[in-house]
Parts: C-alpha cells; sequence; structure tokens
C-alpha cells in the first residue's frame, strides 16, 4: 500500500510504502532535510510540522529530542516519523539543508496585484496616402479610442515602425502611467524582472505580471569580486583607478544580462517582454549599478550620493528590456544601510508592524532594524566578514563541502557538510555552531579561550584549536576545526551586532525581552541556528516562536515591489520616517560594545 | 573730415573721409554688398536704405537704376552715395553677397524671455556625523528652502557629489520644471544651444540664457553627405546597411560635437553650462539625428515614426552638455514637412499671422505654408536639388567662386561670383538669374528652348548653350554656362514649387494676388533674386514689399524656442492645426504642375 506525501510550502510530492519515515520520503522527493546524526534520532535537527493525515505515534526518541514547546506544537522529527496515509507537513526553513535554499524563497506571502504596467491589445489602422500620420501618433490615437491617454518616450517611438509592421499593425501595448513602454505580439505576457545585488551573490527573478508568480530565478556570483572581496574594496577600486566605476558597473551589468538571458530561455520569453525592472542591494552595490559616483561612501561620513528611489530607463544602464522598461530602486536610509534593507522589511512583511519587531541581515555589515510603537529605527554594524567565511583559518563560503552544522555530544563531534561532500572548510553557519556548541560543552571561557578536556581540543603551532573534522576525513587532508583566533573574530562580529541592537533599544527606551518579533534575513540568517546564535549572545534569548528567518527578503520585497505601485510609496515612506542611527559617534556604542564581546 | 558711418542691422561702424561712396564704406568695414558691375552705377545690386545722416543728393545713374518703388522709398545705390555726414544706413539682405550671410541672421526680431531654465545660487551645507543626508537630498532640501521644489535624475545625481566638493558645496543649480539639470560654480552663466542640421549645412548657435543674445555660432558641412547627398539617399543608407542608421547617427554627432567644442571655446565656457538644448531639421535629419528609424520615410506614403515635439536627455544622443540637460525637438508636420519647417514659421515671426501669408524654404524639396483666415496648410514639392547645384553641368554649391548674379545688359554679360573668385560654376541664385536673364532677353521660348541671336549663344555637342563666362576668365578652363537642360531643370523645379503653391491656395480658396505677406526662408531663399524669381515664375508676381528673405529662419526659431517655454506651446499649436496637403495624389496637381512649367 502506497500513500502520497506532501512537502510544503515547496510543493514537491511522492508516493511512498507504509511505514516509510517522512525523512526517507522527503530523500526520495529531493526534499533535503537536515539529519546530522544520520536519522538516527539523536539530533534533532530534522523537525517538521504535520499538517493532515495519520503518521505513526511519536517515539522515545522524539521525546528526549524535542523541546516541550515543539512536543506542544506537534512538531515531529520526520526521520522517526512513520508515515501510515495520505499526509501533507510543512517543512520549516530551519531544517533544509543547502540545495532547498533557493526553495526557501517560496515561502513569502503573496504581494498584492497592483502593477504599475498593463497591457491593451490594440490594432492599429495601418498608414495609407489618405492617413499620414506618424507612427507614434496613430499608436497613442488608437490607446486614446481605447479610452487611454498615453505618450511614448524616444526609445519606444523608435521600436514602434518596425513592430507595427512585423506584427501586421496587431500589438500588445505595455502602458505605464500614461506612457507606452512596449509594443509587443498581441497576446504575448508581460514580465517584470527583479534583481537582488549583494556584495557576494546576483539573485534574478522573472515574475509573470499578471498573476505574480515567479516563473523563473537565476543566480550568480558577483563579478566583482574580481575587483574586491567586500564593499570597501570595491570602492576603493572605483575611487582609485581611471574608469575604475565604469569597470565594476560593466562587469555587473554582463553578469546581470547574462542572468536575464538565462531567465528568458528558462521562460521562454523575450527581453521585449520585460517591461519592467527592481534592482536592490546594498548602497554601494546600488551605487555601483546605477553608475553613481561612490568615493564619497568610502569616506566618514560616508554618505550616498542618492538616497531617494530612483526610476530610469533599464537602458541607461545597459540592461535592454522593453524599449520604455523602466529601473526602480527603492530608496537608501543610509551609506550602509541601502535599498537592500528597505526591500528587505517589505519583503518580511515589516512596512509597518504594530508589535516591537527586529529585523536584522548579517553581511559584511549587519544592518538592523527596530520597530517599537510606530516609531524605526537602523543602525549598520561593522560585523566583519566572520559569517562569511573570511578570517577564519579554514573559512569558506557556502558551498558544498563547507560545515554547516556542528554538535557535540560528550566526545562524539557530529558534522554536516553542505551537500554531504567531505569537508573542505567551515561556513558561517558552522562557525557559529562550533563556537556554540564548545561554549555549551564548557571549552571556551568568557573571554573566548579554548580550555579544558577533551579528544578534539589541542594544541598546535602555540594556538589552542579544535578539530571538527581530522584531516583523513576531508577533501582537503589536513584536519578543519577552530582556533582561539576563529573565536575572536566571531566574538568581534556577535559583539558587534548584539552591541548595535541594544543601542537601539536604547534608543527605543525598550529591552531586549520585549521584542515580540525577530526577522533573521539573509543567506547566512537563513541557515544559522537560532539556538546557537542565542547561546553565544549574539541575539537575546527570546522564545523561539518569536524569530522569523526569512531567507532573501530582500529579492521578496523586490518582486513585491515589481507588483504594487502602492509597496513603492510604502517604501518611500519607510525611508522618509527611518531614524538612522550612526554608532560610530553614538555615546553608548562603545561600553555596550565591550559588554557585547564576551560570552556569559 | 571724417564721418562715422553704421552699417545696420549688421552693427559695422566705420569712419572715413567726407565724401567717400557708402559702397567703399561698407568694404572699408568689411561689409560685402553686391556689386555686380563693380561700382559702376549700372547694375541696381547695391541697394541700401539710408536711416540717419547726410548723403550727397541722388545721381543720375541712381535714378535710371532704381525702380520707382524704390525711389520712392528712399533706397539709394552705395556706390553712388557719398557721405556728408555721419550716417546711418539698413542693408537689405539682398544687398549682401556670400561672405556675410552667417549676419544675415541677426535679423531676427526680439525673443520674448520666457526660459524653461533658471540659475538658483545656493550654499549647501556639507554632511557630518551629525547629517548624514545622501548629497541629493541635501541639495534638494537647500533649493526648498529658497521656495523651489526640484528633484533631480540620475546623471545629475551622479554629477552631484564631485561638484558639490569641487565647488566647497557654494553652487549655482540650474533649475528646470522641478528639476535640477546642472550643476555649475557659482555664478557661471547658463547657456542654451540651437543647432539646425540641414541635410548639407550644420549651424549651431550659443545662446546666453539671461538676455537671449547670440553669444556664439558655428557651422560646418553636414558630414553625413559622405553616404548620400540627398535625404533619399540616405535613407536608403540607413535602410539597406546593417548598423547604417547608426553610423550616420554616430558621423552627424561627431560633427554636432565639434561645433559644441568651438561654441564653448569661443564664448569661453563649459559644455556643463549648456543646460538645454533645441535641435531642427527636417524630418529625415531629425530621425537620423534622434536614432529613430527612417525605413518607413522611404516608402509611400512616406510617414515619420514620431510628429509630436519630442523632450529627452542630450546624452541620451550623445551630445553631452550639463548633466541633465535636455534636448528639445519641435514637432514634425509630415515625412516631408518636418521640425524645420515649424521653426521657421516661429523664427520669421508667423506663428499665427492674421495677414493670408505665404512661407517657403527650397531645398531639394520646398516645404510651403498657407495662413488664410485663421487656417494653415502646408505641402511639400519635389522640386529637385537644381537649385543646391546638381543636376545642372556647371552646378555647383555655394561656395567661393560660384556665380551668384547675372545681369545681361544687350550683349554684355554680368556675373557676379562668391567672393569674387574667378568663376568655377553656377550656384542655386547663378542659374535662376541666368534663366530669368535670358527669358528677359527674348532668349528663350515659353518651353525652355534658347533661341534667337546672342555672341554667347551657341550650340555644342548638340545642345544650345548659354556661356556666362569663356574658359579663359574662369577658375576651371572651360567655357561655364547654362544649357538646355539645365534650363529644363529649372523648370521642372520652379514648376514644382509653383504648382505646390497654386494646390495651396486652391485648397483656401485664395488667390495668389491675395498673399499679403511671402516670406522666402533658407540659404537659397536669402540670395536668390526676387526679381528673378517672380520673372520665371516660380514666385506669383507680387509688389516687392509683401515679399521677405528671412535667412535661415529655422535656426532663429530654434534660437527662440530656447529662450521661450510658450513658443514651444505655439509650435505644438502650429503642429497640431497645420492641414498638410499630399501633392501625390491631390487631383489638381498634374494640371497646375503642367501649367506652372512653362514661362510666361
Amino acid at each position: 500500500m502506497t500513500f502520497t506525501v506532501t512537502f510544503q510550502p515547496i510543493g514537491r510530492r511522492v508516493s511512498v510504502p507504509a511505514g516509510t519515515t517522512l525523512l526517507d520520503a522527503a530523500r526520495l522527493a529531493g526534499v533535503d532535510l537536515v539529519a546530522i546524526c544520520g536519522g538516527e534520532g539523536n539530533c534533532g535537527a530534522c523537525r517538521v510540522r504535520p499538517r493532515e493525515g495519520a503518521l505513526a505515534p511519536r517515539t522515545s526518541a522524539e521525546d528526549a529530542e524535542l523541546p516541550a514547546s515543539d512536543l506542544a506544537a506537534g512538531l515531529r522529527l520526520a526521520c522517526q516519523a512513520a508515515v501510515l496515509g495520505d499526509v501533507r507537513v510543512d517543512v520549516p526553513p530551519e531544517s533544509l539543508t543547502t540545495p532547498q535554499r533557493l526553495q526557501l524563497e517560496g515561502q513569502e506571502h503573496a504581494a498584492e496585484l497592483d502593477t504599475l504596467v498593463t497591457a491593451l491589445d490594440v490594432q492599429v489602422p495601418p498608414p495609407g496616402l489618405h492617413d499620414l500620420r506618424a507612427d507614434s501618433a496613430r499608436v497613442i490615437d488608437t490607446v486614446a479610442g481605447h479610452g487611454h491617454a498615453a505618450g511614448c518616450g524616444l526609445a519606444v517611438a523608435a521600436a514602434l515602425p518596425a513592430a507595427l509592421r512585423a506584427h501586421d499593425w496587431r500589438v500588445r501595448l505595455a502602458l505605464r502611467e500614461g506612457e507606452i513602454v512596449g509594443v509587443l505580439p498581441a497576446g504575448a505576457g508581460l514580465y517584470g524582472l527583479a534583481i537582488d545585488i549583494g556584495t557576494t551573490k546576483l539573485a534574478a527573478y522573472l515574475v509573470d505580471l499578471e498573476n505574480g508568480n515567479t516563473a523563473a530565478r537565476a543566480g550568480a556570483m558577483n563579478p566583482q569580486i574580481a575587483y574586491g572581496e567586500d564593499v570597501i574594496s570595491r570602492i576603493a577600486y572605483a575611487a582609485d583607478h581611471v574608469d575604475g566605476a565604469q569597470v565594476l558597473q560593466a562587469t555587473l551589468v554582463t553578469a546581470l544580462n547574462r542572468l536575464v538571458d538565462q531567465l528568458c530561455a528558462a521562460a521562454a520569453i523575450t527581453r521585449e517582454q520585460i517591461v519592467e525592472a527592481v534592482v536592490v542591494g546594498n548602497t554601494a552595490m546600488h551605487h555601483l549599478f546605477a553608475a553613481l559616483p561612490v568615493r564619497q561612501l568610502g569616506a566618514a561620513p560616508y554618505v550616498p550620493a542618492v538616497s531617494e528611489a530612483l526610476l530610469f530607463p533599464a537602458a541607461q544602464v545597459g540592461v535592454p528590456l522593453a524599449a520604455g522598461a523602466r529601473v526602480y530602486m527603492p530608496p537608501n536610509v543610509a551609506g550602509y544601510v541601502g535599498a537592500d534593507h528597505i526591500a528587505m522589511l517589505l519583503g518580511a512583511g515589516l512596512a509597518a508592524p504594530s508589535q516591537t519587531a527586529v529585523a536584522i541581515d548579517i553581511g559584511t555589515n549587519a544592518e538592523i532594524s527596530l520597530f517599537h510603537l510606530g516609531r524605526h529605527w537602523s543602525c549598520s554594524c561593522a560585523s566583519g566578514p566572520a559569517f562569511e567565511g573570511a578570517h577564519i583559518r579554514d573559512g569558506m563560503r557556502a558551498a558544498p563541502g563547507a560545515i554547516e552544522r556542528v554538535r557535540l555530544t560528550g566526545e562524539e563531534v557530529h558534522v554536516q557538510t553542505i551537500d554531504g561532500c567531505p569537508a573542505a572548510g567551515i561556513c558561517g553557519s558552522g562557525i557559529l555552531d562550533a563556537v556554540a556548541a564548545l561554549r555549551s560543552a564548557g571549552l571556551l571561557d568568557v573571554r573566548g579561550a579554548l580550555r579544558g578536556a577533551h579528544p578534539r581540543l589541542r594544541v598546535r603551532d602555540g594556538q589552542a584549536e579544535f578539530v571538527l573534522v581530522p584531516a583523513p576525513a576531508t577533501a582537503v587532508r589536513r584536519d578543519v576545526g577552530v582556533t582561539r583566533r576563529d573565536v575572536n573574530e566571531i566574538q568581534l562580529a556577535k559583539g558587534a551586532i548584539r552591541a548595535g541592537l541594544e543601542v537601539l533599544l536604547a534608543e527605543a527606551g525598550v529591552s531586549a525581552g520585549s521584542i515580540e518579533q525577530f526577522v533573521v534575513a539573509g543567506a547566512f540568517g537563513t541557515y544559522l541556528d537560532l539556538d546557537s546564535a542565542c547561546q553565544i549572545g549574539m541575539f537575546p534569548t527570546l522564545p523561539r516562536e518569536r524569530f522569523r528567518q526569512v531567507g532573501n527578503a530582500a529579492g521578496t520585497g523586490a518582486r513585491h515591489l515589481l507588483l504594487s505601485a502602492r509597496l513603492r510609496e510604502t517604501a518611500a515612506e519607510l525611508a522618509r520616517r527611518v531614524e538612522y542611527v550612526e554608532l560610530a559617534n553614538h555615546p553608548a556604542f562603545t561600553a555596550l560594545y565591550a559588554k557585547a564581546l564576551v560570552f556569559r
């Protein structure tokens, strides 16, 4: 007898024999659940939330591993729960491992459909000796005949003559606020392009403007990495080299155009069908994309060239879409709180929360927003690149072979690597887990010194280190572990983040315990273990249900901004009302930072 | 004893001894008057209008040469009139020879000053740790503090950071309809750029937006000539070659940028000080400049891509001016009545004439407008390139050595060449004069056959020809003259023009004799002899004072459009109301054309 198991929100289905565990069903369905212990029921990682259908009763392993709150909420361990009927289960993001990362983005709540660009199918009368109107005039007149007033800009006017004749005077027009922005074959679908320019990664989404669905997505590394790993070094490159900014812009745009080509191929559409784009990024990426100068972003007081939202022709930055397609970029808050932060807040549904809420996106800088009683503060903390694997001896990006989960049970060290490959290094969530686990096990003191007795703890080259995977089991044929210096990097990072949060809480006059909603965004934020983050004091210890890991909410926000004119007003309102707190000269920062450095 | 002679409207002054003729004074002043007879008092060409001061009484030569109407109007022959005091005289355009051609353009009536771009000097507060506003935001806030609401586009935002810091936060802003379009050093003057793109020649003017004065002017050949002499061949080039249109656009823009550099150097300003541009041209030149497709202009029914006025960033077409500078292009009427025709009407002050008025610009096509009782008709006649010296055996452009004036007195042939150089050929006004003079002298029959007896009339290679300058006196060492075939070319041209005019008159239900104002524009139109044009029937015979030769009125109109927002509304209104008459399928055209071909 077989039953159907449906995994939500990914939407994968699989048929399995009765008695199959949900973990095995997930493997068959291609849904990669975290299973550090390999399905032994002793790591507690593969938590899922049953929604419908019959499962075998809870096992003793579940009773032992799941915290009371999870048990009360009806959570199960996938490795223990056997299928006894057609079942539907929700998979929380934290239970998914790397390959599903992109699919997390499916978790978005639906955006309202209030698109700026709409379609109008028209039959345009062809010219003749008794009708000598210009092509643009006859199209504008035809549109007026349908009850719409719309002009057209130079680029669209240039595209009209060929398009009208190619489609035999029957075309679909894309109209945007009194302007014709595209000329398509009759019936062709209209699409929007959402792009999130990360310092490290680019994410691009093709959105069907008719129903708001994401038709295709594509990602790539940001090729500007060749000119500097981080924002600071790229600003320096732009400022110090003749045409440096142009080189960075062109490099970026080439990669983005490649992504657009991939999206078009995947959805079987043409670029002309993309009638609007939303691009988000941190302030430096935003400026480099829009060909705005970045020199002043590289020196105190680090002011942006532009903070208000931008709207300009896509062709102006070298991304050919529909002839009149515009790029919208949400407002920047400050030099280090960019348009991507605004997009993240919108993507996470935090336009105007009634609760006391925190939203944080951790990269080389961590941008934090605090909402309390109708006000909104934000700051940027120099958390450093430790969570991106830099400045960590065995650090690496979140790529196959990176240790992403670490648990210590007595003398046993459980690690999970991305894609299950032999360990090649440690990525951000792995180093966070390792430090938390070492601290839990009493192997780290409050200052971050490794101490105590453990078979994996040793001193090499005068420095204490904890070996996570001994050389023979690694891909790199050397011990992969965590050093005293690595721990210090994590201390600096978590200290900066926590201190930034505390400064905002102090500004608002509210305690950490009052935070009702704690949203963690971004790639690292999605894969970090919340317990670990609280354990080392990076986040305040709050009831687990107050936390929400929202994945690439900036990308989600960008897609929503494609679909909603009202949301763009909300973005402007957010940027207008936010109170930016500069930590550099904040009187309380230094003391709070010193306090946040130690492990409690 | 010396007196001062002032030549108007050119504004040249010279001191001369008492008794000097006005012609000699003009030579000293560098004002080149037409003097076919060399100052003998027998060609009647050097007519001037005394305005102030004492001249010797009229001579018998004047009484003989000047028609009664001129005598009544007080006109004098400059070669006869001796200076007896400080004198001011007006020089009509037809009395000037080539080198002064550009100066004719000084005849414009002053445009009202109603500029779209205005200056605002501001002191912008620099950023600091307690003022972290973006550069654009602090400028926008500062402008708001001066009582103006103004945003800025991407290009200006990109220019702000460097400009603010270079000028130590004290800048002059160029504001245009709620937008900042330029950032200049405090006190820098704002300028506009007017460009007339002729098929053959380019004219560029730098206009001081503060007082409306023309600060500098420059001209050049249109380098697109290398891709085709006329509009038709350039359209074919653009349509038939890959990137043909781009090549033509780039070639043109390169030449225009060189002119802009010359203008900036002449006025000692920077390109950033040019905050607006107006560009006019016939429909094909307009389209090629604005990167609009021209293929449909090359085939019936010859419709433009765009007829409405255009406004777009100068940078978009590759002409870098102030960061946010716009190019305005007046509306086109039809495929062969372009934005330059609208500009010409405005430059000649014909926005809404209360009189019955005709305005005509003769090139390869002749564009004609007729105003009557509040209505406005226009058409384009395929007059052909004969008046530009093409399809004429000894034809040449109006360049040094071209015969530009011809008079016959009995057996004597008087010719005047441009710059007085030995004859190299005949330009439009010369061939027109020659045909008129031959007809006057009875050497041409109604069908255009050369006949009768004259020492210069002969048959060579089976074709009748009239020698204007025998080989020994020419620069080309061969007889320069007019052939039977040349006369036919002129017949076709003048017939097309007159037939076009007659069609418009028929549409309006008015006779030629009712035309109260007859404006002739353009280079050829300025230098043609009106008597000759009437003599051959190209223009109807009207009292001389109804004619007005207005020089490059399109260039004047372009300058006025820089200075007046209201005039742009007038341009739109003109284009909206004009009734374009297509001659190709007009029922009366063929008969009127046949009638207009013959000499009466």
